[in-house]
């Protein structure tokens, strides 16, 4: 079977088509929350969510923050399911997230929420799904099936979901039309795959590594260290740029794996400073970047291929770092469908 | 020079103490500033901190949550200082968490809810620190001077300040009484020393690591990973069980170590659960915890000398995280007190 033939490739390169559907279909339905949701005036926001879901999250908690001025907290199942200890929620915005709107943690907290009058948002790819029946509003990813355990067609959707709520709540309309930039953005990137599959043959021995991202693309440092995780079983730490230097920044000797974010905008300096200390450290640096002195910094550079806005670029980024992972797990002779341990929908409680 | 007299095991060795003056001094102080915060009654909380604060903040999320239906959101920084999009702050309690009290992106997050109308509290070892002037309220540390590097005293002081707010909130007298049972229970596990010394030597070689917890021990696994990274330069990740098994347990594959966190409580059987599963997996277990069942299972048990009620026990799994990751440090022929490329101080944006 060629490498194209995998359910991972396909549904890596399904994201511009899916990107539009959730554009084309979601656009209206959210503008119809959002008006509803603002009229509530939540004080802050709950999302609940796990795995590539609550990456999604973390990037919802910038672009919440930067848009409308709220407050994300990631939620905490163990009080709901575990301790029994549900926290109040009844001024806030709650955001369940899970692909197959199976998870029973998740699917806890919107249900406790929703109990006690919060208004409460489910974003998944099964609109049957008992997520789905658990919320008041369901938005959903049009991704298709995803057959591939590690998530990447659902998690850019999710990614969608959030920017169209944000920019509504926000009713920044210049910010919606930006949107429609990301289908074509993530094409280009997609073209980027025989390059990445060069790059990726030089960490066929990589055992651990640690991805750096600030802002935006903190979630991308999370969601790119979980596909390395998943697909090729390195150990990939991911870290904001600024707690990585309250300690962990020991691990790096010469010849450590960074793997840094770094698009332009503006925590581009932040992380641009963090790139020329590792260098010094002699640390072995990938570098993801619109920015020409950020990719000189590195060892291996990975450019992106259209400058998007720094909120969007949490499209961009990723893209490029799902075609690295898909091509590193070849290189590795793993089975890029079949990671080992993992099924497709993980319950927890 | 012996090792007993470095910093690092003074500073550990210190903690009975430390935490007996916490509990003395402060409780009058955080039972006036609880009446105070009750009648204020916020929505929820947000807390600023980094490093080693930012783990005790997590044991916070759980306590407040457990204690008084508060959801605690760990603060965004960046959108304070990078993107200067603070978002609306009133109606929340504010904490910021500095050892030092210096670190600018924390101050800058309390100063800014301070001016906001929020009511702000700083927690902090020096009382004349930017911290401490930014903030309405102040508790201290009583740590002394922390001369070490990684934080040790000053982590399970936290703790303890977290603690006495938590249940002065709750007015939960008999929680109250509980706290004092925490200096002599952690004097018990700096007598397991010479064990875990011994225990230690066989991690000579260890390069990467998982530890795991959750609940209120969420927050150990954040910070004996930290502890590892800073002083014994191993990639050692933090998890909690269920976002372990949403992916990152892919990685685990015959011999690799994982440090779980198993105490008698709530989330007790779900942990002890995944204990069984990578026992399966063939997973080189080292287990904390004082449950035969679980102690059975690892290739390394470590037993808590002292059985403390669930939310109490990360003062004692933690102590005994510091006396392992000290002992590995002298293993590896590491120096304690110097860890490479780290200061005390960190100053991030």
């Amino acid at each position: 079977m060629g490498h194209q033939e995998t359910h991972l490739y396909r549904e890596i390169h399904a994201q511009p088509t899916v990107l539009a559907n959730v554009l084309r279909v979601e656009a209206p339905r959210v503008a119809r929350i959002a008006r509803y949701v603002r009229k509530r005036a939540p004080c802050y926001v709950v999302i609940a969510a796990r795995g590539s879901s609550d990456n999604a999250a973390l990037y919802a908690k910038y672009l919440f923050g930067t848009t409308v001025g709220w407050t994300v907290a990631l939620a905490t199942p163990s009080l709901f399911t575990l301790y029994r200890r549900p926290p109040r929620l009844a001024d806030a915005l709650v955001i369940g997230i899970s692909q197959s709107g199976q998870s029973t943690d998740i699917v806890s907290v919107v249900r406790e929420a929703r109990q006690q009058g919060a208004f409460t948002l489910g974003v998944t790819n099964d609109p049957r799904s008992p997520l789905a029946e658990a919320a008041e509003e369901v938005i959903c990813l049009h991704a298709g099936e995803e057959r591939s355990i590690a998530a990447t067609k659902t998690y850019t959707a999710q990614l969608m979901v959030m920017a169209l709520l944000a920019v509504h709540l926000a009713e920044a309309s210049s910010m919606v039309e930006a949107l429609h930039r990301v289908p074509d953005a993530v094409q280009a990137c997609l073209q980027q795959g025989n390059h990445l599959r060069q790059v990726a043959e030089r960490y066929r021995y990589m055992h651990t590594c640690v991805v750096i991202g600030r802002g935006f693309n903190y979630a991308t440092a999370y969601e790119l260290a979980l596909k390395l995780k998943e697909l090729t079983y390195v150990v990939a730490e991911p870290y904001s740029s600024a707690d990585f230097q309250h300690g962990p920044i020991a691990v790096v000797a010469d010849g450590f794996p960074v793997f840094l974010l770094a698009p332009q905008g503006t925590v581009h300096p932040e992380i641009h400073a963090l790139g020329e200390r590792l260098h010094a450290r002699g640390a072995e640096l990938v570098i993801f970047s619109d920015v020409e002195a950020s990719l000189a910094l590195a060892r291996v550079p990975v450019r992106l291929p259209v400058s998007l806005p720094e909120w969007l670029s949490p499209f961009t980024t990723i893209v490029l770092g799902q075609l690295f992972t898909y091509y590193l797990t070849l290189a590795k002779d793993y089975d890029p469908d079949h990671p080992r341990g993992l099924t497709k929908v993980t319950q927890t409680l």
